[in-house]
């Protein structure tokens, strides 16, 4: 199989996504793999796998690379003797943050008819908005902790007690976010987060509080990862995850009984399908009492979560086989013919 | 000023985009417009403005058009002497139904930094989607109708009364809507709206409930139309909207009494801001016991409903003026180099 991998993007974890893609040349052993780039300035770039290291973007080296266009079925790159396309099968989506989660990338796919992996238009949307996934969560009947939502030009009032946790609405990989303990933290904690997005959300913030991450897709049939318990500080921040999305070796399995995990697995389904086919995603889930709660959905995850598969690199190739289908549209000019035999015309 | 207008797509609603946009060539009087088209096989085509005729659509002679590829800040054609951007200050998205509502045609504007009047990413995959209309007006505070969500896949049962309305989950123009009275009738009906979608949403239909709709946008104020009662049949058919798309000439208010218009013009402005500014759209309103519940946000009205506004034109040169700006996102390398400074690599 030919993969390519898109990474960059215009987007606060612009750097995180190219590390990624560094990661991916380890992970993947059998597959083809080719690199498209999206600089700063959303131009495309072929990159040839052995340029493939941090420097080679940080010393804007890859300005040298081929420029490439979208069109419709291939990325391409014009020459005098005409475009060429780039050859691949697929296309793994793996910009972190804007461009990639938030909806763009898949849209362009999809418009351009690019056969790609990454959640399609409305996963993203909701997704990528805190604020949305609790719509979701609450129409879907999976619990989450009880939020305030707040908007830069409105009154800074908290409407539950501290701790609390905040979050900018539209990042990940916890830019921005803030543990907050009293009116001045909380006051900080805003100006911060309002420089990265026009809204929050708020959230208790629970010590010590049981944390789990489940990713999977679905390909002929559910492929999930194993359940994983990530160690962390407080709270992850930037760094730490930052170094996580390197990560290439398999971690172990927590040492949770069956019923939680199958509790964790079901809800992890119960949000995927139909919504995010097509994707390879990651759940960030509480568990408070017993009781399942969903934190995050990490549509796009930091190396893919590659580190919590057995066979990582077969399931990208089975999920490549089964991809969502566009519905097709005829368009036939029967409304169009009809009015124009009643003005006479045809 | 010079306004690009871009219509057709791959969409349900082709047709009516191809009709909405020759309606703007009687509106604009004074601004300079260019018609850029996407066919069904999603090629852009600038189409020159006397040939704006439904017949050159129907007929396929648009295929001998320039073409034009999308590129960073413009749609450029390519010819033996370099490529030459088509001129304007600001794209109008006119694409109704797929493609032109459902986020995928503001991602590209927005990925290739063309300024653009349309509803952005994130309004247009909630209103699009009439599941996620509703999520979005509970969240304001804003009455709907109750309702039931059911997938091609689930069991057909029904759990309201007789009489219903079952509706595609994500289509306007009312195609694949259907009014139903019994259980015969309510299969019928969901087989017709899983011909379009695989997913529908069911309300309670209410004979004779009383209608209105509501046109504006923000500029550097709020510009609202008149309020319009629509006259309708059982409900508005398809052919009968079609006619529609193609209105050019200014109806009466509705005769309401001052209290209820600002009750609907307030809530109006509450789905409005701040999730649809740069876009000038419709949200259809019932009026049940005084109360004013939305029904349906279009977020690219037939025609734009030029019709409904005192002085469109100037109100679409002062939205130019006033488009929301992408937030900037500075990628500087930093965390790339602190690696590589830990790895004595810089």
């Amino acid at each position: 199989m030919k993969l390519a991998i898109l990474f960059g993007g215009s987007s606060f974890e612009h750097e995180i996504s190219i590390v990624s893609a560094i990661t991916m040349r380890k992970v993947f052993k059998k597959t083809e793999l080719s690199f498209i780039f999206i600089d700063a300035e959303r131009q495309f770039y072929l990159i040839e796998p052995e340029k493939m290291k941090s420097n080679f973007f940080s010393s804007a080296a890859y300005k040298k690379s081929k420029k490439l266009v979208l069109k419709n079925g291939a990325f391409s790159s014009e020459g005098l003797f005409g475009s060429k396309a780039v050859v691949f099968d697929v296309l793994l989506n793996l910009i972190h943050g804007r461009d990639g989660e938030d909806g763009k990338i898949a849209s362009l796919m999809e418009f351009y008819a690019i056969p790609f992996i990454s959640p399609r238009l409305e996963a993203s949307a909701l997704s990528y908005n805190k604020l949305y996934t609790k719509f979701l969560a609450q129409n879907l009947g999976v619990k989450t902790l009880p939020y305030q939502h707040l908007s830069k030009n409105e009154e800074r009032k908290l409407t539950m007690e501290y701790p609390v946790i905040v979050k900018p609405v539209r990042l990940g990989s916890s830019i921005g976010v803030s543990i907050v303990k009293n009116d001045q933290e909380f006051d900080y904690a805003l100006d911060v987060a309002f420089e990265f997005d026009t809204e929050v959300i708020i959230e208790p913030f629970i010590q010590g509080v049981k944390e789990y991450n489940q990713a999977g897709t679905f390909t002929r049939e559910w492929e999930l990862s194993i359940v994983e318990e990530p160690h962390k500080e407080e709270f992850l921040d930037f760094e730490k995850k930052y170094m996580d999305f390197s990560r290439d070796s398999q971690v172990l399995a927590a040492t949770i009984d069956d019923a939680l995990a199958s509790k964790i697995q079901d809800t992890f389904r119960k949000i995927y399908d139909p919504l995010f086919k097509g994707a390879i995603i990651r759940c960030d889930f509480f568990v408070i009492e017993n009781e399942v709660y969903l934190n995050e959905i990490n549509p796009i995850p930091g190396s893919m979560a590659n580190y919590l598969f057995d066979d990582f690199e077969g399931m990208v190739e089975r999920l490549s086989q089964n991809l969502p289908k566009e519905q097709t549209i005829r368009i036939n000019y029967d409304y169009i013919h009809s009015i124009q035999s009643a003005k006479g015309k045809a």
